[in-house]
């Protein structure tokens, strides 16, 4: 019964090894190719994953109660899957893998756990803030495609942070502030109302937080307003801008600080403001010019 | 602005480097050697994944809404994260890492979701059926060492699907069926009554019902009786028995059937059975012998 330890070695890699060629021939059958595609590589690089670590039963044991907990701090409001992802990197590699560096088109960053369907619809020099606490900001830019063609009834959605680092969904009760749509106008310009995005931590008490405090990694992200935007025959765009001098910006908890994508948002002092209102306390201003790609010939980052 | 496809692939793929690059380097700083090792893998290993397959936003946001799912339908009586490892194959490959074949001790296979801490305790001879449906089944062997010593005292933790293929978490109520815990006599003797397993379909109707149903998978079982089995001073063992002929030992939907582990369940017609208790249906037997590895030289399965 006693075999030499080389032996054993290529006997216990055989095992494991036939575990894995079972597990993914029994997607074989899938009716979609992309399906047999996707599942059989997971397969293949999740049990990669625990040969490599020599996964314990206990460890394994830990991560199903981790995602356990995961899974029942998520609700209509917060999204800690989408969390994990981020701070795992996953989201922003997505990123990548989805949204290459077209030739001129605004980079993209991560979706976040913030987005919300539905957020008020505003005019054209409207305001998003919607009691929002913060340093009013006005925000203008253009929306063109890459060919440099303006890109008029261009769908705009931006989401904040409030001055105190939180989002209206992170607050008790269902007020919405801090987020809102609207459409470019006939030359695909915009321009809104909004509060100066602060930096902020995110959701630290749940199992991610937990995660973040085990690799002795910051929670802080830089301050960011986030931009959903949509064209027909564009790709959807979903980014950032970051402000300028921001303390985290070279370490954001989700990795999705870009270079292009850091903007100044200048104060200004009270008075009259380009819109012509008049404004008795200081304000803010930013300008984002964001250039679309062609849909045609990209895979899809589906809107 | 051209670069040829070449260098942009180049480009692109070195890119997509330095998003994994800096998520494994945000583990460095972690409080634990084995937790930055765990970590570390598994971003590079789920990286590797979405890079393989060009994981568009699109799959991503299902892959989250999916996992959501999981993690909703999941609570205390019903646990689809281990169903989910189950059928990916994760749970036998953990398996078979923890308990490496080991000379002359019982094989192990995969835990399953629906073991329950606090079964009833059982005397020798006593009944674990609780009211379960089913043929009665007599269950007896020893618990011994790889040394062939005896184990009296040993823990045996049993558990079974009834004969409608149902535990007893799966109906409604709180009844507590098909389960029982018992202690192995003075010299490593174990006997107890159950009912003959039944094969089932793994819970279907949940996301990871639907993954099988994508992938063209069957959802059954074979019949099979659980043990968790510990004794000090050895590795516990996680294991089922299955019964023999049953028509889906090659077609188990989590992987978990060994040869060494497939018992005749001998028919018996009504009558004395060998603990002197009278039959007036006809009822089954297994003889089922436990042989327990030493816990030293080996990486824990912790009990
Ligand atoms: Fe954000
Ligand atoms: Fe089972």
């Amino acid at each position: 019964m006693t075999l030499d330890p080389d032996q054993q070695a290529k006997e216990q890699a055989a095992r494991e090894q036939a575990v894995t060629d079972e597990a993914v021939a029994s997607f074989a059958g899938a009716g979609s190719d992309r399906y047999r595609e996707i599942m059989q590589s997971l397969v293949r690089h999740l049990h990669a994953f625990a040969r490599d670590v020599r996964l314990t039963h206990d460890e394994w044991e830990r991560g199903i109660e981790f995602l356990t907990r995961v899974g029942h701090i998520t609700d209509d409001r917060r999204q800690e899957f989408i969390l994990l992802s981020d701070v795992l990197g996953l989201s922003m590699l997505t990123v990548g893998i989805n949204a290459p560096a077209s030739a001129g088109a605004t980079e993209s960053t991560v979706f976040g756990p913030f987005f919300v369907e539905g957020a008020p619809e505003v005019a054209l020099d409207g305001d998003i803030a919607g009691g929002a606490k913060g340093t009013p900001c006005y925000v203008t830019g253009t929306v063109r495609s890459t060919d440099g063609r303006p890109l008029p009834g261009a769908r705009i959605e931006v989401w904040e942070a409030d001055e105190d680092g939180l989002y209206d969904v992170q607050y008790p009760g269902a007020r919405t502030a801090g987020r809102g749509r609207l459409r470019a106008g006939d030359s695909g310009e915009y321009r809104f109302w909004s509060v100066l995005p602060s930096c902020y931590g995110i959701p630290d008490d749940g199992p991610v937080g937990e995660m973040l405090a085990a690799a002795g990694r910051g929670t802080m992200r830089p301050a960011h307003l986030h931009f959903k935007v949509d064209a027909p025959g564009h790709r959807t765009l979903i980014t950032h801008i970051f402000v300028a001098g921001d303390e985290h910006l070279d370490r954001d908890a989700v990795f999705g600080v870009k270079d292009s994508l850091v903007h100044e948002f200048v104060p200004e002092p009270p008075g009259r403001a380009p819109d012509g209102s008049q404004r008795d306390e200081p304000w803010s201003r930013v300008d984002f010019d964001i250039v679309l790609a062609p849909a045609q010939g990209h895979r899809g980052v589906s809107a």
